[in-house]
């Protein structure tokens, strides 16, 4: 069945010029046609190519979404929600042109509510900028996805990162959205209660659904308190396979740790070299636990014996934060180490995502595919989630550079496919993931998603060209 | 907009005749059409009436689900999903006729996978036979509704209980569902991997979908390690308020606490007399610590802290199994300890939510309703979720009686929806709470559930008159 998604005779030419007319009488300023801003709003983090909007919209409010929308659904004008611009999946191109809503402007704290440990924000929020508001109320968000995305965006690609493994993904932290739907009218998805049963998820359907099925303009975030003792951790391992079997253990034992990852070899000889650090070259866990302080300790106590079992070790910890900070460099420091590898190229990522005992194995197999390509690959891992990262270094002008880099992805993604893993555990599928979508959910799951994008957006001008394939 | 919810020409006579004539040649003894088996899979545990499908299907495997559909949907027979028939809300009812489904043979646990901590099952499993299977592996599936539910049922009800709080609802504990699909074609919502960021959420869509866009017939859940050491305690106050008061705090302070539970002096005097205890018959809050033993013992220190804080206590603990079966007891035999305050009625729970730091407020005034109204109708509450219950005390054979009931409900929903709260917490929607929807959601999210609702089953065969009004 092809949907909605298959549908691509957008206004062009003037019945386009006659939107953007209109969009200009009603928002006046707001309307940007610059190219260098709208080329800014399709900046894209891996080789796809930059596919400029037609205009930008400078949303401030609710009000400025909805009249976007009811003059692009009128003309039948595409329009693709922008946040922070730090998608890896090409989310903010704009294939069939268009507008591009840029939400930052939207970025207020409407509430925080310290007993019921919850937030609404408007989706321009970045997650950053969040949990500085929130650090002197005792209160932080957990989800981390390394850059400072704006939480509108972390909800539309269903985002995680470093503390998935203890407190979940934006699928499990959020509580309601508002959303101004395909036809321009305003939603509420659910109450603020912190469960209910009263009829279908739909917060749970925009959370990544990449701003095609609607736009997210309000989000009720659950909220957590900061914990009284927060301990860091590093610990060397001879083999993938044993840091992976501890992480296997850990989870088993119940330890709720809060942060657990893996960099390889490859990785950790980038740290050292880019921050002069003295790490073995070997494959390393970086931890961080959660607690009360007997609390805390005692789970960092319990994971080094584990560690230890599996011939890891020494495990190193840091309670202060700037300790905590300097134990963690290299992780933090990952992506920023990676770039000399490899000088003019461009670092992207892969998503993969296996069940974690298969974990070992993938991250194995795929290294020694590393190795006979010749690519330049570090590998990062939420390991507690079994999922993973490569840092590919891709000379981007390089055709043939290009064309072996899509065949090392599509290997993985067909590698993880086969451990019953997923082709994105976190990064979303925009336009680079599409093409991996029917083997990885078949043609009658495809046909219940394209039946929803359908049946919400029949013109199909929510973010054409993401998500389905079509 | 109506959409299908609101299609009621379904076969009748000769079709349904034709219909029910095909089922019994493809699936023989499977077609059950007893008066009493069709009534016992109408069975209400409410005031609704019971209306029995036409036919039951006693159905074994996934290809008996598939064959049922089929021939359902080419003569536009309803189809109602029965699990184990515990359900609040008319879920099981048949008020268009049609035949029902029932999952219980569909009982097989396919695979354990210790390391990944998940595994996959047919929807018939109840939660009590899986957690007996597991607990060899030193593993379980925290979620507990109190009755011994099939999983599919606790799946399609988004089902919750009385350690929600600390692992959430079956929305946070299903990885991925087949469902065979209203035109009976079988889907898989998702693999197997922890995380996914790969298209639209179709598990969680079928999650609380109570069976109206799909049967689900397999099931992959997660499940976690059985904790080193389970504390649990009983604590008396004052008044709601400052139990309520010392569970925010709780939270707030980051206690990991598994269970807290709320029984207000009605229902504690209730527990007195029917098990011969002697609790001061005054608010209580019984809980559940899960840690290691350290952990678990700071965890209920800490709590006993606050409670004190709040004017609490004494606050009483035990580790042992058969020390926590006894202090918990009360709790255990709420429902039952409630039936004797009024021989010959019904106990009818009523499911609101609120957010938490409206909980007090909420039950207070609950409470002075129930004075008022003259009615019997003792609380429990899992009360770090904000979610409570009355067991209302119904005369089913009044009709005085039941519009009382109805008047109670009424108000008491409206009241929850005042405070941002939901008609229903963990029970779902069925028969019974459709016509407080709309007032829960408003027009323009209803509208939404109705698209998706014509979208994937258009005929509206799919568990007829639940869910949406319409």
């Amino acid at each position: 069945m092809l949907g909605a998604a298959a549908k691509k005779d957008f206004a062009n030419g003037e019945t386009l010029s006659t939107a953007l007319g209109e969009l200009s009488a009603k928002l006046g300023q707001k309307v940007v046609m610059s190219r260098a801003v709208r080329e800014q709003h399709a900046n894209i983090t891996t080789f796809l190519p930059n596919e400029p909007a037609d205009a930008v919209i400078m949303a401030t409010c609710v009000e400025d979404v909805q009249t976007t929308v009811r003059i692009c659904a009128a003309h039948n004008v595409p329009i693709i929600p922008w946040g922070a611009g730090t998608s890896l999946e090409g989310h903010v191109n704009a294939p069939y042109g268009g507008v591009c809503i840029d939400l930052s402007g939207m970025n207020r704290i409407l509430k925080i509510n310290t007993e019921d440990l919850d937030c609404v924000i408007e989706p321009g929020v970045t997650r950053k900028r969040l949990n500085e508001e929130l650090r002197d109320q005792g209160l932080f968000f957990p989800i981390d996805p390394g850059a400072d995305a704006s939480l509108g965006g972390m909800a539309s690609t269903r985002a995680s990162g470093t503390n998935a493994v203890r407190y979940g993904t934006m699928k499990d932290n959020v509580i309601a959205l508002k959303v101004v739907m395909p036809n321009g009218e305003l939603i509420t998805t659910s109450r603020r209660a912190r469960k209910s049963s009263a009829g279908y998820d739909l917060t749970r359907l925009f959370i990544g659904a990449e701003g095609t099925l609607g736009i997210i303009v309000e989000i009720t975030l659950k909220l957590y308190g900061i914990p009284e003792s927060i301990v860091a951790g590093v610990c060397s391992f001879p083999t993938i396979a044993d840091a992976c079997n501890t992480v296997i253990q850990t989870i088993q034992c119940g330890i709720p740790v809060a942060r657990i990852e893996l960099l390889d070899e490859v990785q950790v000889r980038a740290s050292n070299a880019y921050a002069k650090l003295t790490l073995p070259e070997t494959p390393h866990l970086f931890l961080e636990f959660h607690g009360s302080e007997t609390g805390a300790a005692e789970q960092a106590e319990m994971f080094a014996a584990l560690a230890a079992d599996n011939g890891g070790g020494p495990f190193a910890s840091a309670e202060k934060p700037e300790d905590r900070t300097k134990l963690w460099q290299a992780r933090h420091d990952a992506y920023w180490s990676v770039l000399p590898l490899r000088p003019g190229a461009k670092a992207v990522a892969t998503d993969v995502c296996v069940p974690i005992s298969r974990l070992a194995e993938c991250v194995e197999a795929t290294k020694t595919d590393i190795i006979e390509m010749g690519l330049i690959a570090p590998i990062v891992g939420h390991v507690g989630d079994g999922n993973f990262h490569t840092t590919l270094m891709v000379d981007v002008t390089d055709h043939s550079d290009v064309a072996k880099a899509e065949i090392f992805m599509k290997r993985l993604v067909e590698r993880a496919l086969a451990m019953e893993g997923t082709c994105t555990g976190e990064h979303g599928v925009g336009e680079g993931k599409k093409k991996y979508l029917y083997a990885e959910h078949g043609a009658g799951t495809l046909d219940a998603m394209h039946a929803i994008k359908t049946a919400f957006d029949p013109q199909n001008i929510m973010n054409p060209g993401k998500i389905l394939p079509g």
